[in-house]
């Protein structure tokens, strides 16, 4: 049989698998898994991985072998009922092998009440499923997993061993990615199935490089007065709006003063959101106190570092400008996760394999981009040195949200091109 | 014996007692009452006013009873176990009532590590007592009754009736005032003891105005989006900096407009104080939803209704001025107390022999001014009929702080300047 019979094959099996692979989606979302509470969803992958003829591996990730990894930025010191999940298939030898990468860790629905269909419902309306975690990214294990599924089911031998990563903890550093890499997982190139649509109705874009992110918290401090005489107080939020628009302008200088070909599309490349900020304890009293909490994104190929010192000095400059903060400046403080930028050449044949496997399945052209979002492939490269591209059928727009869905079209036809991308890029036995 | 023979046995008896001034103020505050929990500080009183020889009331508080007053505001429906106490000294005949009153109940002493002398310690170090409650107002309540309980040491004999109140719940709404009143209790005039000192080493204040103050919340709404593609959602964060900025402008334009003699004095004289602002849940998603809580003064003279309108309007207009916040206008909730503003002209006979009174205590005359702060006044004035004025020995600078205190020199002579005060308004046997 010639390559594109294999491959005829392969589309064919999918188009019939649809149903399954719905399932499993289905399956997946139904399951809670809010960050920490994943063995549920681990146990459904490992039966999986058990259906389909893979080398199953189930481990708790051991806090003591990790905390003093470089790559290590995690809240808990247990993982305990916790597991990560690995499903190996084998390659008959010759090929490159590919690690398949995805989270099952979701964050919280928060308040359920604002949901039309419940997070764990897994509802299907025309062609959305609904769901927390269908976008952020159990689409993503859905479409890859399946991908080997009906390469196998086809009766396509691989050359190159395919590595299946069902992963804890994205969503709070990346410590499941990073047990992996620490457990001798590692391979010639790394796919991630994290979301990378952006557009409402658009197509999933393919992402050679991810930003990086990390969070910081500005500690504020007033002078506390009674309201009738606020004037001899000095407001914590009147100081934290002043180091807010501080913070703006520094995005501002940020984005004007760097440039990078895979940013450009996005009206603000690296973003720096002010997520909480929360003030005082009494509306009768001058607020003393305020902290701001910050997520301040990085561009491929800045250091984390130089980063940090930007925002400490930046904020130090604003205080020496304010008759208050000159004496009582505000304290910097960075906290939890620090996701690493990363990115690939345009040239490099993950890359280019992705792009023409996405050019026969929706007939076009990929948009290229560089994810302006945090995910694991930082771990990855950094510490796995793996290859990593970003690529899969979620909605970056819905994700964390009430409400959150997956379009099912997208679904089955990422499942496709991944499914094109691992037998071109693994090779197999025609 | 002629009329300063009286007066120079109380002042005597008054010097000769300042131990025991000291000891009921130190007793009252070791008695922690916290709004919400005054009746061990209440038992205490009604036994200090028996040992004195009052007609002594105890009484709890009947929501029923109080809760479709005009003057009713209190978060609570139960005032179970928080007693008001009052005591009454008949006069002989012939003389005018006089109502002095004041609050046992003292807002949180919050975060106690911030107290170098502990909040209900009662410390003497020097010239100062610390404690929560010391200024505010448990030494205005012992400077009250102990100028009472030395007029009748010293065997004078009164003509009016004096009625000391000892009152619940004004840090959250007056309704322990509002009990008195309803009850029956009314005079010809009142004295109320908050603090009236402002100025660090300052003389208390004789204030025949008293500004009244109400809360509002704001309630925000953003857009939320994750951090990545923040430009895709809204700030609440930014959004409620739009409103402070209006907020202030608000103050500002209030403090151009009106015109108090009596409030010329302060920086701001109806001063409005953002308390506390609360925003987003997660720093890397865009705040959905913020909370401002405000605090606003009310002018002598102003209609609660119209500050009401105005505030409402003023954001109203705000919101229509953004394009956002057009179609998703914040929503203006009053809540909590309402202190109504007051004032006596200062031709009233009260504030000449308070000021009198003063005179030949401080031998300086006092600076008359409005407070910018409400208190139980209003309800007396509105609602009880009865003409007030604020005069006391605390020190508006030092309460609702970590180590609050007050001067024992000006307890000591403000216990003066009330006993004759009491003696010219109520009148005695001579």
């Amino acid at each position: 049989m010639a390559e594109s019979g294999f491959k005829q094959k392969v589309l064919a099996k999918i188009d019939e698998e649809k149903e399954s692979i719905i399932n499993l989606l289905r399956g997946m979302v139904q399951i809670p898994s809010v960050v920490g509470d994943e063995k549920a969803v681990q146990e459904f992958m490992a039966k999986k991985f058990e259906e389909m003829g893979l080398i199953v591996d189930m481990w708790t990730p051991d806090y003591e072998e990790l905390k003093t990894h470089p790559g290590f930025a995690s809240p808990n010191t247990t993982y305990e009922n916790r597991p990560n999940v690995v499903g190996v298939l084998k390659g008959v030898g010759g090929g490159r092998s590919l690690i398949l990468n995805g989270h099952v860790d979701v964050v919280s629905p928060y308040d359920e009440e604002s949901w039309d269909h419940k997070p764990w419902s897994a509802d299907i309306i025309g062609n959305r499923l609904y769901g927390r975690g269908s976008s952020d990214m159990k689409g993503g294990i859905a479409a890859m997993t399946m991908a080997v599924e009906c390469i196998k089911k086809a009766g396509v031998r691989l050359k190159g061993d395919v590595i299946i990563e069902s992963v804890i903890e994205e969503e709070a550093g990346g410590v499941g990615t990073l047990a992996c890499v620490v457990r001798g997982y590692k391979a010639d190139a790394a796919l991630i199935t994290e979301p990378t649509v952006i557009e409402e109705g658009g197509l999933p874009m393919v992402c050679p490089a991810q930003g990086g992110s990390m969070w910081f918290k500005v500690h504020v401090q007033g002078k506390s007065a009674h309201a009738g005489l606020r004037y001899e107080g000095v407001s914590a939020i009147e100081m934290s709006i002043k180091l807010c628009n501080a913070l703006w302008d520094l995005e501002k200088f940020r984005n004007e003063k760097l440039r990078h070909p895979l940013y450009e599309r996005y009206k603000i490349p690296i973003p720096l959101n002010i997520g909480i900020l929360n003030s005082g304890v009494w509306p009768s009293s001058v607020p003393e106190n305020a902290t701001i909490q910050v997520r301040i994104g990085i561009a491929p190929g800045e250091n984390i570092d130089s980063v940090r010192k930007q925002v400490t000095d930046w904020i130090a400059k604003t205080a020496e400008l304010d008759s208050w903060m000159v004496d009582h400046p505000p304290k910097v403080e960075f906290f939890g996760g620090t996701w690493i930028p990363t990115e690939l050449p345009l040239d490099h044949p993950l890359v280019q394999i992705i792009t023409d496997s996405y050019s026969k399945i929706f007939n076009t052209e990929p948009v290229l981009a560089g994810t302006p979002w945090g995910a694991d492939g930082g771990i990855l490269v950094h510490h796995g040195d793996t290859p990593v591209v970003i690529f899969g059928p979620g909605d970056m727009r819905v994700i964390h949200f009430p409400n959150e869905f997956i379009e099912i079209d997208k679904l089955i036809a990422v499942t496709k091109v991944i499914a094109f991308a691992i037998l071109d890029w693994c090779g197999f036995v025609t």
